[in-house]
């Protein structure tokens, strides 16, 4: 989770909303990763999505079962979505997100019965300093 | 829709499962693909994300508030929320689809109190089409 924080650090600096994530695959860090929404102009460039992006590519699989994702936010629903299609194992999140988050707010999409994988979800990890990070983000840019 | 079920047809000839996007902005088509899930070992590239992405490429922004997108299966959980994050004005689909859909299906997303914004939804357009390549595909490949 250190490494998925310093993700988000990074996001930070490049003007992005600071969320980090990271991919480890059999004790190893195969991607890493924050926002970019902005940078790419890409509405899906969310950090969650490209690491699993870049893992695939690595991995030649489509599918990622051995693999575990950190990530400093509760995922979107189309993280949470995209994290089910790869077949992640385990999903470690920082904070929750009340407005934005699928997994254990809005949609629950693990919850839903049509959904065919669900990873095991243990959160609040980091969770102080996943926080902290987005809120002194969204109040330095309040008018 | 036809170039949409153009596109299902030609990701059909590349063994993907036959989905087709299109996107259209002012009366013109500006971004049109088929899944490429296989091709690319990425889980995300569904048709409908291949055409946001592409799209907020060549408008250089994040959002498509005048443009519409047309695609022959109804969008899952990720696409739909891809969807909404793009502003996308409305949302034609063909079949509808209760095992994997997001939007008449499932976690309904557009109907969550937490999704900010929600396309106008028509659904059933070419209806017939875009079940029957769908169903054409999965019965050559059951055993």
């Amino acid at each position: 989770m250190d490494e998925a924080l310093k993700q988000a650090g990074l996001a930070e600096k490049r003007g992005e909303v600071p969320i980090g994530a990271v991919l480890v695959c059999e004790g190893e860090i195969i991607a890493s990763a924050g926002n970019r929404t902005l940078e790419l102009n890409d509405p899906t460039a969310h950090a969650e999505v490209l690491v699993i992006r870049e893992a695939c590519k690595i991995r030649g699989s489509q599918r990622l079962p051995e693999c575990d994702l950190y990530v400093t936010l509760e995922p979107c629903p189309m993280c949470a979505t995209a994290i089910s299609f790869a077949r992640i194992r385990r999903l470690y999140y920082g904070a929750g997100d009340e407005k934005g988050g699928g997994v254990d707010h809005g949609a629950r999409l693990y919850a839903q019965p049509t959904c065919h994988h669900a990873p095991e979800v243990y959160s609040g990890i980091a969770e102080t300093a996943s926080a902290d990070i987005l809120r002194r983000f969204f109040l330095l840019r309040r008018p």
